[in-house]
């Protein structure tokens, strides 16, 4: 490898700053969708009421992609927090990935606004697909160039990469369940996210029981 | 709990960093709000200075989101600068927190526009209801997960959570004096705010009279 | 002090992140105004270029609050870089300022829109002073509260109340120039402003003669 | 140099900061152009079809913007990771940057827009020209200050510097060939980017036929 692509690209702390800001951008990026209703139409409080009523599924689409890309960058934190080193490989998978996240905000968006359309269900379902798809090879890469640090770092990566593929494989069933109708599809990867989100701690009656989905 | 559940969101720094970035952004968001008057309209000194007049409004909407967003940054610093380490639960607990920070801009837009309203207030005070829960939630799972540093982390922990309390007493009962009429929970709401933001140092004597107010 | 007000607000570091954040945003906010031109209207090369020198005042605009907007970044970073620890007090001067801040690409803009206008300029200078009245604020807060570090923080905090007190009279007497005209006040300004950011190394004959100018 | 001059702008740490929030918001501004097709205008899974597919373009500019832009991070990384301490007039060195960094949207906007114009891509060029000279600029006046740290350090300015003079050579006769056809330019300007961003390990066969190419 030449000199500069050796050096270039080592410092984590500068890709997780900038994962940080760049996240934190995509995370805001569908709140400004939600606007305060205009005050030259809406009259009385009834009015009001009604035209913030009508903000619902705005702010539910908001929660929804804040829900999804926060379970990234949960994944993105725990990833770097184990890297010892980058060099510019990893920085620029790191930067692919980026770019597909900003991505998320507009086909969740896209979602929303077509619950019923398969071609919404389907560019939703492939963001998440793709993001990732770019995250396990990141981590598959950084094994196998010696970036992560031992002991734990091995065991968090290890962790990583047997929840991107069981997540993955859950939402590729969930948008299969399209041909029946996408709400199927909607629901199920709704379901999915919010318990990687929440990560319940059920009773052991109930873990027992849920083991086959949650391992991860 | 599983494995990446155990390893994942343990990064406090990475926390704090996207909490920095976020409430940059919803600090500026109403600030988008605030447009130079066009060219087209505004021809002589007089016109401009009616249109800047007419900006009034929108500036002191912005301010007031500062204010607001302000104070709950100051408590996001205190609450993260006493965790030794984070956890998923709590990490998603501050994701939450966050969320409902971002709609901040929206809700103090709306009570700006419509400032006679109840519905208004009472979706600005839902608001602020929800982030200080979240917020308290957050603080009580960290003392009992044993996240908090001892001794100085302890007395933040036990400050931050009178503090809330407090607080969200006082905002629910401005909220509620809109039984009267919105201006004096506005009113109220306000005062409460300016006294957390500048927590002006009274002379003794007045402070003596203060306490049942200021002791958070 | 009450338990919370004298625990909150310490950690220097958030404060810098935060400030690094909206700074970032508030350089780039200028930058949205200026729009690629549409493509209905644009035909041929000529038209292109055309539209293109049109945007022309924009891309001066945002150079030019870019310049005012680095000074107190640069400003904001030399302090901060000297304080051993933060308060509540300190922590709210930070933020007012951070809010003035952010008001800055809306009054250069206005000014850009405006340049004959006296109102504009008025303006623009208002926020300039306020943001440098705060500064000088936080920094004899900082002072008087034993929180700047000895040696070369008390150096450098002397350093900077002198620049903001020079800044300050020369872009008031700037701003009083729009008697005579607007623009000798912007030039005045400018000047100013470009000596404060570029602190050109002048040859020492020249500096002699520059030196009322360019003490701080 | 006088006093603040002295002590203003040496903190490193702040200005990479201050990059990260900045890059992470040019990234996205581009996306911000990719917006869901109105409710309106769609009504069945074919019109929604045609309307995603008409914003390939939008998205193909953002993934190119990212790109580039991605390219100058690295590089902007790489150059502060080596940097000892700062000083006043390296700060505006990088400050300059920024604010050539931040027009980078749109001016790739631009480009992805009239892409058959001249006008477009002259100022493409332009703009990554500007980027790389002040990016050049800075690092040879770290270097001759005695800003950047010896050993490593000086292998990477070496390097950095032989890198943005290839760099600029190949954009500058990519520009050039737009006397042929802009999409000459362009699509030579893309090799050349997406070679430096990927910096693919040939085969050593292919990496000797390759070597004047990419030494850099």
């Amino acid at each position: 490898m030449t000199t500069y692509n050796r050096l270039s690209g080592t410092n984590v702390r500068r890709i997780e700053a900038l994962s940080d800001a760049l996240y934190a951008i995509a995370l805001t990026l569908t709140v400004l969708e939600v606007r305060v209703p205009s005050r030259q139409m809406t009259m009385t409080e009834g009015e009001l009421r009604a035209a913030v009523f009508q903000l619902g599924p705005r702010v539910l689409t908001y929660l929804l992609s804040f829900m999804t890309l926060g379970i990234f960058w949960v994944g993105n934190q725990t990833f770097l927090s184990h890297v010892r080193r980058s060099n510019r490989h990893l920085t620029w998978l790191v930067l692919a990935n980026l770019a597909v996240i900003a991505l998320m905000p507009i086909s969740t968006g896209l979602l929303a606004n077509y619950l019923t359309y398969r071609t919404a269900l389907i560019l939703y379902w492939l963001n998440i697909f793709v993001a990732g798809l770019i995250s396990l090879a990141a981590v598959l890469y950084a094994e196998r160039a010696g970036l992560v640090e031992g002991g734990i770092g091995e065991k968090a990566s290890a962790a990583l990469k047997r929840r991107l593929v069981i997540g993955q494989a859950l939402y590729a069933f969930g948008a299969a369940l399209c041909v029946i109708h996408p709400y199927w599809s909607i629901a199920f990867i709704f379901i999915v996210q919010a318990y990687f989100a929440f990560a319940p701690q059920l009773p052991p009656r109930v873990r027992g029981i849920n083991s086959p989905l949650g391992p991860a």
